[in-house]
């Protein structure tokens, strides 16, 4: 693609984004999702018709085809609202599943459920974290998948399945090979929610908001749920080897939205500091304690761009495996700007940034969650730190 | 005040707290105020029944009589939940109303309004910030009271008035003489709710929650709401310096709450960290990074805590003038050591940190405030830079 | 001690810190030690006159016998300047040899050895850490003490033994049982310095300067050099129990001191801040950079203060033992004070913090110790880690 | 040049430093420059005949014509040792001198100063800090040159004029228009060292160390010191605008040196992780605090480089003066890395990291003037921030 085309592209998603996304905000974090559902259609048709939806994907699926380092500058467009994404059919846990289906789903499981995945006519969700076993440890699960003849029947719990509520399947991890080695031991399963033994339980509260839709997180039981083995994605104990391969691009799509999230942050603070008055006269922005703010942010969002572009840059030309170290850099560190960016906002809008006058708020307390989901910021850090001593003859256990 | 006496308050104290109070939290949560009603009522009847009812009010108010030093220890009993403060009717903005009126309001003010609130059978509210007027700036208000006949009539609009739903009366800041000097411009009024012209417009969505009662944060609206002269309290044009009287306190019983909230949270993450299992037998407190976090929240509060009470012994013994410095000094540290030890409490907590299953994620929305409310951290810091910068001949200004 | 006692005491230390021992400064930074050894003996013997020499031990060894929490107050004025300490002879290491040997010392090594310390008549080291083992392991140590009939043999090399160069005598740990449990390995050995088979390697350049007697930290080895037994102090198989009893007050001792380094340092940014211009009439003083940075030293070092004087009084109160939870907090806690204070105060001094023109340089070149010697941070936060989740029936290795 | 050619240069100058310069550090940190000049000089003369002297100069004054996107991967090769740039000529403020002697220096300054200065015949120094006047602000200036006929004379003090010690010629800025507008006032005069009037005072002792040579920083006085108009580089009043030219690169090149410091401070933490045992077969390296301090660094470093070199291409590409912004970016926040990077270095080190046996201490005191010397960090986060606010309408002072 060339620049010119990329350029094309992101000046009509940067046009819907500000110019009708962003104008949703208001209503969404007034009503939630319900208040805005046909407006939010709309936008989802019209960017259909301007075959923009699933831009991750390939044409054969109705995308454009995107380099990831491309896709990334048109992630932080998106990032601009918490709606950007899901308008243009790119939101997680979606946009993972349809990379994991594209990847390793059987011919079947691409015509009866990628295609409508990537169509926008479906949802779906990747139940992985359970409650009492440590996200962090991502080889030591409770939920079995036992082989009953040519069947499955899956049993435990997970929760932080976020978008169960709605979604028309899940993946999920379950253990199917107990005596396996560890990273041997799980499989992945796609399980459609109307299946017999599948339950969303509730949708958590997090940050004091049960959400809805694709903006929820669901705790999920399976209770006796059978699936056939056809159900089952990739070979069997490949679950682990797979949820690192969808992991590693998931990781880097939060980290591309966080970029398009800081930006919108420190345009707001700026905005801020230009027009409030401390005394007649007299601007936010004359403040020092602002403008370094300012600065600061300024500097680490930078920073965390090109970080990141680098990483999506690396895996483009050698693949998420070569990138694993480098996307662990980024996950800790861009989780951190996003966390400074976001309080120094709050901090310069004062009182109102407090409120759900803007869109600082949901972030503020939304995104708190980034250096905790995909890998708290300590496991990446001690992974990373065992790929930088690995010359020098260590072995860092994590 | 005997040392007996006082741990005899504190033990019964605690045991209301732990045994009862923290008890609501999770209905709390799930469904506000409104469904615990009856339960708190009948733990405040418990807390009159035992005479611990304002606990900072002299006794011939109901109250225990209790030196500021001595009640900031129980005051952060209290703080172990967000419910502490208003079973045991001393919570915020009320608390400041109380001491407002005790000291400066007439005989007929106290009598109708103070009593019936130190009894518990009203709640009040303050109303103070300006949605367009910075509140770091408290000279500069917008709110007018003029003078017709022996009446004021007050138009002007103020925001995150804390517990105006559902108050009996509001004390309101407003400008009486527009052309004093800035700290003598405004006069404070005492004005009941059901007043005309008195409207509570909303409760402000504060971090996605609008709240309700006492956990509510109201947008105020007068228009041409006349109230008598007598209505204000203390002299005309003593509008600043008695909310400088007020706020004073009124910031040490915050930073006196946010010290019982920070041992809460450090009791709960130790209490994760010795539960939680990484991997089976590897638990979290066995991370370098867990006990490094617990070392420096111990370290922190503990700083805090020192630090308060001196506040409140100097407040004690040379009132409230001459601990300025030593206010501002406090709210901003405190703010930041309770920003860090809740960020720290959820992080160890890991997803369980952002649900409502713990009462951790309330408070981390909720206490974002607390570097914003009476004062940013940044006026703060210029406060205290002024009165250490005075005896080297510079006059800062803020 | 009553109150004025103690305050009239403070005032004579504080005038001949800062109207003598100050002074000696520029040259003492242009020349060290040994361009002002006369003016500063001189100093001493002033000090020795007015009896106020070696406050920290009892009347019997000439001193004042003040308890920790009023020498603190003391300590901290004399940590107003680097030679403070050394002209009132209550210095690192002599204090704490001092300490040890009044509690521990037998009435031959009291009399020879405790009382011409005690009357600055010689020096003494302590020869503990060595360079091919963790300081932070102090039950692994290489130096080993064989017995040989009524002799001990010591062979081994130390490192940092502060003031080797021109001390009388070291105490020196070395292991005599090496089949023991790794806590009654070690003893503790006093050896005069002029005994065949001690040498002084070399004073370590630290930071650049290898200064020069109580100002250096030497490198010793230890050759087949014999004593007789009756040079060790206290049982056989006490070194680490000693040590651990001679370094919670020697930490302290450290945090007293450092109290007042920050002191002085915040002092000296306030007068920068104050007289230097940016610009014809605006003063540093008038950026909000520099008050913040000058509140926030305000703020920490008042913590601070409050920290290390509560623990001073647990000891006084409980004795060592039952405070060491409380020195590993302020060990770190005061060092990170330390740190940033001096960071500030360099940064508002610009280039002229850079020089040896004020004492900011030297502090903040050989206090940067402060947090690696007698444990660093990381071993001081999770001995503090250990403490705290001792209740919570975790036990933290460290 | 091609990526081979770029490479090959790369490789063979790692080589040189890491198998010749970084020999001589432990006897340059034990005598000084003075201890190993001859070997200093010999591998200078090796790096003049492999034709890599004074790389970034043009084909015509010996260099290799490096783009400075090249060259600062050099650079930061270079910096892996204190002694590098010198090594290639490539130093400040001799780099700097060149630049501004090659742009605008006439035809016989640049024939009789820049070429022996390119061919590392002599050194140079840059007389622009004084010390009445704050660095900060270069507009403010006490140093005249008065014109008498066709002469200048100059009167004033300047200091922090690096490498004044043994140069040949200094450049100096004086005021030669005290009634111009501010940024008009100042000329830039080329002053032979051996001119009447002008002096060296003093190399002034930083952090410890008076130095020699080009490691030392002058403090100068020019008293009647009388130069001829020709002296002067480029137009009368240029000086500020010179200046400006100057420093932009100039602060790059500083940016570029101090990743390679950072390199080199990670490297060996490193290695101290992996070899260091903190009891029999427990590594530094499993120490969850030194991982995590190892990948903040490495994360630091790397966001670091990637925004250096973006300058970098920027300045290739469009100049300096549209770069102006995105230098104060990498000037503040490289500082800040380098100033981490370093301490942590020394933290993993423990004591030995304090002492002359590895090159972090000579950095860390050194290197502490990062985040001060060619404008603090306050100064370049405020212009940051002008920069930043400009779209918004708002003009930032400094």
């Amino acid at each position: 693609m060339g620049d010119a085309a990329r350029d094309g592209i992101l000046h009509r998603v940067r046009a819907i984004v500000r110019e009708g996304v962003v104008l949703l905000e208001p209503d969404f974090l007034a009503g939630g999702l319900g208040a805005i559902a046909p407006r939010l259609d709309a936008l989802r048709q019209r960017v259909r018709e301007e075959g923009l939806l699933a831009p991750h994907l390939p044409p054969a699926y109705g995308g454009a085809g995107l380099p990831l380092a491309v896709f990334g500058r048109l992630s932080e467009e998106l990032g601009w609202s918490p709606l950007g994404h899901y308008v243009f059919n790119c939101q997680a846990p979606d946009v993972g599943n349809m990379e994991l289906l594209l990847h390793h789903g059987s011919a079947e499981q691409k015509e009866r459920f990628l295609r409508p995945l990537a169509a926008g006519a479906i949802r779906s969700c990747f139940a992985m974290t359970e409650p009492d076993r440590a996200g962090s440890n991502p080889v030591w699960l409770a939920t079995t998948a036992r082989a009953e003849g040519t069947d499955y029947v899956i049993d435990g719990r997970k929760w932080f399945t976020s978008g169960a509520d709605g979604a028309a399947f899940a993946i999920v991890m379950a253990v199917t090979d107990v005596l396996a080695p560890p990273h041997k031991r799980a499989s992945m399963l796609l399980v459609p929610t109307e299946t017999p033994g599948y339950r969303l339980v509730r949708n958590i509260p997090v940050m004091g908001d049960a959400g809805s839709g694709y903006f929820s997180h669901g705790e999920v039981a399976f209770e006796g749920c059978r699936v056939p083995a056809t159900a089952r994605i990739g070979a069997p104990g490949a679950g682990f080897a797979l949820a690192q391969e969808r992991l590693g691009p998931g990781r880097i799509h939060h980290c591309l939205r966080w970029i398009g999230v800081c930006e919108r942050a420190l345009h707001m603070t700026c905005e801020r500091a230009a027009r409030r008055e401390l005394a007649p006269g007299v601007r936010l922005a004359s403040k020092q304690a602002v403008q370094h703010a300012i600065a600061e942010s300024r500097a680490e969002i930078d920073a965390a761009r090109l970080l990141v572009l680098r990483t999506a840059e690396r895996i483009d030309a050698e693949g998420a495996a070569a990138a694993r170290a480098d996307v662990s850099l980024i996950k800790f560190f861009v989780a951190g700007v996003l966390d400074r960016v976001l309080d120094r906002a709050v901090q310069v809008h004062g009182a109102l940034g407090l409120t759900e006058d803007t869109i600082l708020s949901f972030w503020y307390r939304h995104e708190r969650a980034a250096r905790i989901y995909d890998g708290p910021d300590e496991v990446h850090k001690s992974a990373l730190a065992r790929h930088v001593l690995r010359p020098y003859g260590v072995d860092v256990e994590i």
